[in-house]
């Protein structure tokens, strides 16, 4: 076999190590924002175990990354797909932090389903859960206009996320108990951790951009 | 001027760009640390303005980056150096906007300086302040040990978190109005950017000790 073709094939398997990891953190968010709807707490714990495999899966790409940089001068293209890679595991891998840190405030919420949830919390999270699975989907179908429409979608969430503070400045108004703050101050956490996913999903999005045009952010990086 | 005298020149222009903008985040998180401890909103303002030059800067590495790649194939420890670069570059550019959501909320709570400050949140700052000095400086310097150190004080930005964390719903139990629910979710967010900052400086430290060493968190990867 030659140089290039074994390079080839470890091109091959990194594409699909990075849809393997992206289905990880589509179904941990998914399962996270289930747990915290139903107070599943048992879901919550499985959520926070599985996080330990998408970090193993972010350094088994990150490593071979570093080897196919190493083994063989890459192209331009090759060069974008790794590069693209590279930066990409950084933003799944939080994304799949945060599942866990909503799963973690689900336990500690421990089947006590604050009124406030029944508000814009539940927005928020089906708007993330949407955009990580659209940034999944554009990077594996290479759909740019996909990947472009998600980007947009990021000021729904941020809105959502000072929609949600409202509510939450309103329940602690309406005269708090240790319960009451207890869980506005979780649930303003979780708002937070959905709206970070949101910008993970829009980072995701960018390096799709990047990998197909060479343009991140709008600028010529390669 | 042979390409590979070039290819020094370009790394040692890497270099100097990273300690540029590890000096412009270290200015930035202590300047947003002063403008909330004295509710100065002038210089929170100037620090959301510079924000941007630090976004800049990551995009400049970047690119930079990815040309040193495509050019040369680089030799193990000269890719260590601009793999190290590629990562280092994203945590640094976090802190730099952490600084700037602090700045944002010290420009929100627009001279009131709520009793819950006098506190924790100090410490917290203090800590976080000398972590991203130190994580900066262990690159500058490659002082391994330093960079291990820091490594170990994360533990102490989290515990503060959550000592914070307690003080706030102390702070909305005692009969909580609008102004003082306003404050205290404000000040939550505040010390989540600050338990961030920790993060991130210990992500920095880590890829310090990756570049010497090879070594990822414990797993050889280069």
């Amino acid at each position: 076999m030659t140089a290039r073709s074994t390079f080839d094939m470890e091109l091959e398997q990194l594409n699909l190590d990075l849809i393997k990891m992206g289905g990880m953190i589509e179904e941990a968010i998914a399962k996270s924002i289930r747990a915290l709807e139903q107070s599943n707490t048992a879901i919550a714990s499985e959520i926070i175990q599985s996080d330990h495999s998408v970090d193993d899966m972010e350094k088994q790409i990150e490593a071979r990354c570093l080897r196919l940089l190493m083994r063989q001068q890459p192209v331009a293209r090759d060069l974008r797909a790794i590069s693209t890679a590279l930066k990409m595991i950084t933003d799944m891998e939080r994304i799949g932090d945060h599942a866990a840190d909503i799963a973690e405030l689900t336990i500690r919420l421990d089947g006590n389903k604050p009124e406030a949830m029944a508000q814009h919390i539940p927005d928020m999270a089906d708007i993330a859960t949407q955009m990580v699975r659209a940034c999944v989907q554009s990077f594996i179908e290479n759909d740019l206009d996909l990947a472009k429409a998600t980007i947009q979608r990021d000021d729904e969430v941020d809105d959502l996320f000072n929609v949600v503070r409202d509510e939450l400045i309103k329940m602690l108004e309406n005269g708090s108990d240790a319960e009451t703050a207890n869980q506005a101050i979780d649930l303003m956490m979780i708002a937070k951790y959905l709206e970070r996913i949101g910008d993970h999903a829009v980072n995701i999005c960018e390096w799709v951009v990047f990998y197909d045009t060479g343009l991140h952010k709008e600028t010529q990086i390669l």
